[in-house]
């Protein structure tokens, strides 16, 4: 008898180091938690779901050295901004195809904590895991706009995944 | 290769009903989600590690209309609130042996909230399933008191099961 696999919905995201196109720690760990304590093994029973939220403000910041001299530069940071965003899925993808896990990965632009909520209602997953950066700097707490958000408004479990301490990189550009 | 399971914590607490010691609709949720979604049929990928925190206050509700003539009322009194937990414990140890997950199960006493944080500290679980009580009543937000404290401060990841809507009773003390 054939049971329909878990959905799990993986909110991923970028690093904030400039020019470095690659998985944020927080969300990598988080996708590594996924697959090493859930799915473990048992890779048809589960099916990944990988979410990027391409933050349109947060790049932009990059654009301010930017010097736009026909549409043409428009396309072309465009094009840049969505090719950043799919080598993001693409490392996602290929670890899932590498253990042999199915998985759909997919981007979507606006403000993370909203759309992540919004693509729950829509896909319908039965689980959303997020990552969190762990420790505030001057609280013994965990921190996590996004997750705290979606915890509390996803219409889906939400599993919260935090960081090691040792996995906090000194400097938090380099988060 | 033999790996260690994933040792999930699942916090579990009575429903509310006076006189009717049954696990909470949230806790049994939890714990039901924890087993179909998550362990499914891999039973030895995990083990499943039940607390049941004894809410003094709560319980002390029960007893003001209680007679003590002796030290042994008192005791009546401990033993019949420690038979309460007992059955908790007893229902869910008893669904894991049924589905062939190994567990452990215990109680402690105090502030569900600060004891499961404390036992997540001892225990180290790789994970902390806890029950919520979903939507609150005049916001479109789910809630959880107990959840929203162990997502910031326990030491583990934690993951909230919320319920669904038609899984509300109409009578909060139903709950």
């Amino acid at each position: 008898m054939e049971r329909e696999p878990t959905r799990v919905m993986v909110a991923v995201n970028e690093s904030t180091i400039k020019g470095k196109p690659h998985p944020s720690i927080s969300s990598k760990r988080a996708f590594e938690w996924t697959l090493e304590k859930m799915v473990r093994s048992n890779t048809s029973d589960f099916k990944i779901l990988l979410l990027h939220v391409h933050v349109v403000d947060e790049d932009g910041f990059d654009e301010v050295d930017s010097i736009y001299a026909s549409p043409d530069d428009f396309r072309d940071m465009r094009e840049s901004n969505k090719s950043k965003g799919l080598h993001l899925l693409e490392f996602f993808v290929t670890k899932c195809h590498e253990i042999g896990v199915s998985c759909e990965a997919w981007i979507k632009k606006g403000d993370p904590k909203d759309v992540i909520c919004q693509e729950v209602s829509r896909v319908r997953p039965d689980l959303l895991v997020l990552g969190s950066r762990g420790l505030g700097r001057f609280q013994k707490v965990f921190v996590g706009t996004v997750s705290g958000f979606c915890v509390k408004h996803a219409e889906c479990q939400v599993l919260t995944i935090k960081r090691n301490a040792d996995e906090t990189p000194s400097d938090p550009a380099d988060d």
